[in-house]
């Protein structure tokens, strides 16, 4: 089955805001094998819209549109499409009701602006908004299909879940695009491939992409169009292939985050990590503390970014800053062992930096990372020169930090 | 001038990649005046291509379009479009030799299935990419106007910089789109909706959006198709009104950052700062961190997530967060008064909280976060109650507390 999207927002063609929604949709149906063949951005007037819609229809014959459902002058898309349909506007009492009440709940009055959003073109279901005011509504009849939804991303979200898809994906007739994803970090794109490349034609009819982001590689093969339980034994076969080539530096699967992993593995052998940041700033305790239930393994650390942190709380001698400078294998490493002498943990991991623009140096240029650890007795250093900019150099060193302590963990390498 | 932009990518219609492009190169021409009235996208083939761009060049007669000018087979845009401008494709030796060039310096030989992106529609202009490999182009002549550039973001940027821009701009005839935004926090749109509603009128033609984010709500006035010096001298003045009636939530204009802000004020006065943190486990001083310039004013802090290290590290007494709970006021100020005493600042902010979705209760429900200060000895401690999943009570309560910095300083309030 194929359907166009129609994005409605001007905002959208000002670029004030990224067209999200677009491809969350996307993403949606094709999991279900409904292919999204276009996507149309216009202003939010009427003469705009109607000309998408019905070109849409036109060329597709089945349309989802986004945005434009709200209460205010520039919410349009509701009457244009019942004048495609030829259905007249109706007052549905229900949809009122739900409105005055979920306002009341607020402590608010429902202003009469608000009326409109309880109108329904004749003939359309109407699809309930349990998170907003604007219900969705699906359309069809002569001219296509057409299935409304709001554009504030939660609602639209939610309607496509619970609503659009149970409906849509029964006509694509059990074909589905499924996609699994290998996650790697630590090693540039142009070395996966060459790894890679060579076996890539075992993996047809699966296809493969390569997709880098700050924070690693992701390597992402695509069933395209085949039956659920072929494309699941594809993908798992696919998926072995890749862990196995890219085995150094793989730590997961899907979307799975680098620290749940860490905190999974340290968590087996009931050991406590701290952390001692310097050009991360804690950036790393950021992340590890994004993962829910990380408590138990992740007690704090110290966020050293001035020097004289280094020496009153992890014990750092001046001496050894003096002459060897913050961003070194000897600092780096000091700030690990007093760092697990003052917390009294199993696990500890250290990361300093020249994070830029300003103080790099020949010797040290913008970029250059120490990460250190100590596993319960067993310590290492390692030294990173990382691409990009502050924001990149620090995520980066982040995520290089959580990817040593996995390698450092037993049963890894 | 109106000209419509054609995404290229089936990645696009997956929904694997975000058209990030779409909303860049929509803004850089709003800036300009030019204003985008379509956007479409469409999947790497041939009749997808063709049938976007000649439908774009019959309602509009301009086009900018991104991507599939790479050389793998799924890059087909100029071939496409050298034939709705009836020009045979010719062999640029220049452009081939900066080819060469650019992969003899990465050490490589050019494969030759790179030929073909030297080769260029007889008549177009070559708009030279310093960036990548593929060179943008510029056809214009009896069908319209198209302009091809590559998919990379970084590509079409400074294409769209150096090369774009200065040829489109003039056509505008001196008419400019031009925005302004005063930033705010901790306040509800519909609050500042309620105060600043009542002006809006005053500000026509100018419009003015609310922009909710997770930290806080933009409000960002737009002067249309004005000249520019008309324009400017209408948004100073409506900036100076928002500002005025936001003033208790207003902390800057444009993209500036809250942790910039606090940093700068300090500076003014040499002090020093420092933060404890617990729920927000190292992102409020990964925000002050990811500032420039950031370590004369900060000099770092505790990571404080297990009550272990408030105890050990800040010395909050262990009755005291047996009696009140970790998350209370007691507890806050408490972690303050030992982060000034060990780190010796004069600035100090302490976060404390319930990010949940685990560890609510009636009393101290999912959200409730402490946070308390101390600047030279004037102390301080609120309540709130933030709302959102687990990141967005941390990002909020990050802000919250850069926030409540900034009101404690000195002629704020």
């Amino acid at each position: 089955m194929n359907i166009e999207l129609v994005t409605i927002g001007t905002e959208l063609l000002l670029g004030q805001i990224v067209d999200s929604n677009g491809a969350e949709i996307g993403r949606l149906l094709a999991e279900r094998g409904v292919r999204v063949c276009r996507r149309t951005s216009v202003a939010d007037d009427a003469e705009s819209i109607r000309t998408a819609v019905s070109e849409a229809l036109g060329r597709t014959g089945a349309v989802i549109t986004t945005g434009g459902l709200g209460p205010t002058n520039d919410d349009r898309t509701k009457v244009v499409v019942a004048e495609l349909f030829g259905a007249p506007l109706r007052f549905d009492p229900a949809i009122w009701e739900s409105l005055v009440a979920r306002f009341a709940k607020l402590g608010r009055s429902v202003a009469s602006t608000n009326r409109c959003q309880a109108e329904v073109p004749l003939g359309a279901t109407v699809l309930p908004n349990r998170w907003g005011t604007a219900p969705g509504l699906w359309l069809e009849g002569e001219p296509g299909l057409v299935v409304l939804l709001p554009g504030v991303p939660r609602e639209m979200r939610e309607l496509m879940r619970f609503e659009v898809l149970p409906r849509l994906a029964p006509r694509a007739g059990g074909i589905v695009i499924l996609s699994r994803t290998v996650r790697t970090t630590g090693v540039a794109e142009s070395r996966l491939a060459e790894l890679i490349g060579l076996v890539e034609g075992e993996l047809a009819p699966l296809t493969l992409a390569y997709l880098p982001s700050v924070v690693g590689v992701d390597l992402r093969v695509t069933a395209w169009r085949l039956s659920e339980s072929e494309a699941g034994e594809r993908l798992d076969r696919a998926e072995r292939r890749l862990r196995e080539l890219a085995a150094d530096w793989v730590y997961g699967s899907g979307d799975v985050d680098l620290a749940a992993v860490v905190l999974e593995e340290a968590r087996k052998y009931r050991w406590h990590l701290a952390v001692a940041e310097s050009c991360t700033g804690g950036l790393l305790g950021g992340r590890l503390t994004a993962v829910q239930g990380s408590s138990d393994v992740f007690v704090g650390g110290v966020i050293a970014y001035d020097n004289e942190v280094k020496v009153h709380h992890l014990g750092v001698s001046r001496d050894l800053l003096a002459n060897e400078g913050a961003v070194s294998e000897a600092a780096c490493r000091a700030m690990v062992e007093g760092l697990i002498g003052r917390f009294g943990v199993e696990v500890g991991v250290a990361v300093t930096g020249v994070a830029g623009p300003a103080g790099g140096s020949a010797e040290k240029p913008v970029g250059t990372v120490w990460i250190g650890w100590d596993l319960v007795g067993r310590t290492g250093a390692i030294r990173l020169v990382l691409p990009g900019d502050r924001q990149e150099i620090r995520a980066r060193a982040a995520q290089a930090a959580l990817f040593a302590l996995l390698r450092a963990m037993p049963g890894h390498h």
